[in-house]
């Protein structure tokens, strides 16, 4: 089970990138047959989810209800930072996912993609990714 | 690693089914010992998991808060397919579950159940499964 | 991939109790180099996470947000027992994670820590580990 690991530059405080090339990338080069691999984020204002990847209205939709549920600023956060927020969806979409694979292919569905979430952003981040 | 699956037919727009027997079926003729099993969803507006599967009244009290917290109508939804809710939903809840087991065993608590949670139904959806 | 656990004793209906460092110290008796380790919850009102460990108004601010989002009582839950909202919080926040480590450490990040979050305490509830 080798542990790799790629850096993304998120563009804004919330966005969604599409990180699935780069995850097969990963996974045709350690050869594998069958297994698990997983991806891993290991940021506390971030996540790891898997949705559509065909329309680029249900990114923009998903970002913008996690901000109609988790407001930015409320009169009850204590978090000095003032990116309460962000650790807040962080817990709610997961740092990680992990998708079996078999034949060297993960078994996504069609309009499966894999997305690194960011909710406190701009900034560079790492994705690990253990095979 | 052996990958598996089988189909389900959910019976409405929102809806948890339990298909804990189903995976232990699977768990059973893989002849495992030890290790991780994985649930996996290959769809985008659905999700996996695990909670009580004693009283009925939980899933409903789950799928009626989450219509509250994750409205089908927003004022501000854009995709056109007009089930941007049933995409949130999916990734809060999650696309799998990891179990660990011993001697052929999940090791669920004594009220825990698997389930396929549906959030665009009624479909023919699968569940992939890795031991 | 042998499993073991331990147990924690919960303080208050909602808690998040940073179990970093007893993970570890299964992980490192263990004596695994690489893998996967999956720290599981086998209760159906309570999850697993991971998030910030460094400043205590990270996870108060979480656990009021929760309480926010997902009110302990609303006119439409029907559970006999009381206890819906930590149902659905065990299923959004999830019951368990999945890390990857080489040389026998885990890749967490800086700021991450691994918490048992309790959502219908106090309680003694179990953590069950698989490295």
């Amino acid at each position: 089970m080798p542990v790799t690991e790629f850096t993304i530059q998120t563009p804004r405080r919330d966005a969604m990138i599409d990180i699935t090339a780069e995850v097969n990338g990963i996974l045709r080069e350690s050869n594998s047959g069958e297994g698990i691999i997983t991806i891993y984020c290991p940021h506390t204002t971030a996540g790891i989810t898997i949705n559509e990847n065909a329309d680029p209205s249900v990114t923009h939709d998903m970002l913008r209800q996690l901000d109609e549920m988790i407001p930015w600023s409320t009169p009850f956060y204590t978090h000095g930072e003032g990116n309460s927020a962000a650790h807040v969806k962080s817990t709610l979409v997961g740092c990680s996912e992990s998708i079996p694979y078999a034949n060297g292919e993960m078994v996504l569905g069609t309009w499966q993609g894999i997305y690194f979430c960011e909710f406190d952003g701009p900034r560079t981040r790492r994705v690990i990714i253990s095979t």
